[in-house]
């Protein structure tokens, strides 16, 4: 359980992503009924536009989306790291080119955390530095060290005691480096602690040995999120593993690509088999699109290039994930979950 | 009143367009929710994709797009028309190359009826020809004539009882015409009467002429349906000449642009104006969108090219118009109409 602000929350849980401060293509009631209770948005666009000050002078995130349930806002690291040549780090902080206009910026974690704490998020995340798969032992211990020192300065510069602080493991896919990040990061006290640096295209089985060092050192009694994981099996794997927090932007970019979730796998509904399907998306799912609509109009939607294809694909997909979670929840309870594992991959195609 | 075998709409009615079996940005529900009663789908999209046979082993529109009141659609008449040097019109119909692939098909009287009977529809229109503006006499009245002739072909074909047939006056700009289009159309006794041909680019005192010549001569008993046109202005001119129904892309169009239309006239959002300003679309709305949100979140969606911006105006422009219509009946219940448009065109820019 996740108590903030604006509400608890189950764990485990999926928390999808509002990049934009807005969950693409849904109204937030949408989000809602589609059964999320926490959403995610990020730092450093928001900054760009339309300005942290701008959301402050709205009253906040919350008020600004029109979303009355808890969000967790990234620091902005991950995004930063994303632009390549157009960044610079130092121990300082991040310069880095603007994606929109190429104007130049600078985050600190202090000011990171400054407009973390303007956008009012309930969950804010300290100022980390990223490395990419693969990258040499020294650079990613240069970085992960420094991501270290960086929490310690996000935890200086919070502050009031509205908005809980977490910090980031990082420390690539090397072993003693992940277990020395945890272990320092546990030590700092954050009111929970996030994994990052992984989902970046490291193998399957990297992120699993990186999760087993890990997450035994971070505390039991606080969350444990695994950042930029939301896909059913990455999910299930990250439970098995301790995870309660997952966060992902596939279920609303594969919606705009034409394509479904499913407990037994992706589906792409531009595919002409589908254009006389008149069965739901998906057997047995109750959101509004299985619900309501077919295969065969939701395949019409996506070749008349209409934006309801995304909004009932991202409803869907959402769903489902929600769903899976609380699934999970539910195994966890009865204590079958390694069974449910084993059910989900022996129909699940990827 | 307008009864249908999806249940009954007060009349004057505004009818959201779905061209493609949607109304664009939206799904079922949030039309719904902004007050529409009954949509407008297009034959001719519907026919190229998905086909209408796919709509009809669908269960018909209605099934296939998940709105469960009122449709109506329309013939392919305006549609084809509106292909210019695509298409070729002859006494048998009209022959076109279709936007999408280019591939040739024809449209006749028969043709067109048979369609918008697979499609299901409750209300579908006769196959006309409209002409441009400025369109010479003898043009004008031959397309009239011909519209006439094969207004008869459609009556004949249509089979079954569940769909009513409406009549479409032609005419142009020509009062003399119009008069006799009207008068043959009204002895043809169809479920319901339209207005075609007007809000094609003449001006506004010539369609307000038009109708002058041309209500008078249609039954009152029957709905008196002005095609195409759906600005605040154009609904109360109308309703004031006695129309009852109005349908308009506008709405739709206009809010993917990134514009609110309000008693006051149309709000481009777009407006740097708009970037702190945290009041409603509208002041006093009551729609979903000025509930929840502020011209500078809606602002921020358009500038980020979010999805969203264009389902929360269209929403607003929907709300705000079959709000506008639901006042005018009010007013004519009160024998109020005049001095209420006169107070509208008192705050009315256009």
């Amino acid at each position: 359980m996740i108590n903030t602000p604006h509400g608890s929350v189950e764990t485990p849980v999926f928390m999808p992503v509002g990049t934009q401060a807005t969950v693409k293509a849904l109204t937030p009631l949408q989000v809602k009924e589609a059964g999320a209770r926490i959403i995610l948005a990020n730092t450093y666009h928001l900054y760009l536009r339309p300005g942290h000050e701008t959301v402050r002078e709205a009253g906040g995130l919350h008020k600004f989306m029109g979303w009355d349930g808890p969000i967790l806002t990234d620091s902005g690291g991950f995004q930063v790291f994303s632009l390549g040549a157009l960044r610079k780090v130092t121990e300082e902080g991040a310069e880095f080119a603007s994606h929109i206009d190429g104007s130049r910026h600078m985050l600190t974690p202090e000011y990171a955390t400054g407009v973390q704490q303007a956008l009012g998020a309930d969950i804010i995340m300290a100022f980390d530095e990223c490395v990419e798969y693969p990258a040499s032992y020294d650079r990613t211990a240069a970085a992960m060290e420094r991501t270290l020192r960086w929490a310690l300065r996000c935890k200086k510069a919070k502050t009031g005691e509205d908005q809980a602080l977490f910090g980031i493991v990082q420390g690539g896919a090397f072993a003693d480096l992940r277990a020395e990040s945890a272990k320092a990061t546990a030590g700092m006290d954050f009111a929970g602690n996030a994994i990052g640096g992984l989902s970046v295209g490291e193998p399957k089985e990297v992120m699993h040995a990186m999760l087993d060092v890990t997450v035994p050192l971070l505390p039991e009694g606080k969350p444990r999120y695994l950042m930029g994981v939301g896909s059913f099996d990455g999910i299930v794997e990250g439970v098995m593993r301790g995870i309660d927090m997952f966060d992902c932007v596939l279920q609303t970019r594969t919606a705009r690509m034409g394509t479904a979730l499913t407990r037994r796998g992706k589906l792409n509904l531009r595919n002409a088999a589908f254009a006389k399907d008149f069965s739901p998306v998906e057997d047995g799912c109750r959101c509004y699109t299985c619900r309501n609509f077919t295969r065969s109009y939701i395949r019409h939607l996506i070749n008349a290039n209409e934006m309801l294809a995304a909004t009932l694909l991202s409803i869907h997909n959402i769903h489902a994930t929600t769903q899976f979670v609380n699934d999970i929840r539910s195994a966890i309870e009865s204590a079958s979950l390694a069974r449910f594992r084993d059910e989900f991959f022996e129909n699940y195609s990827g």
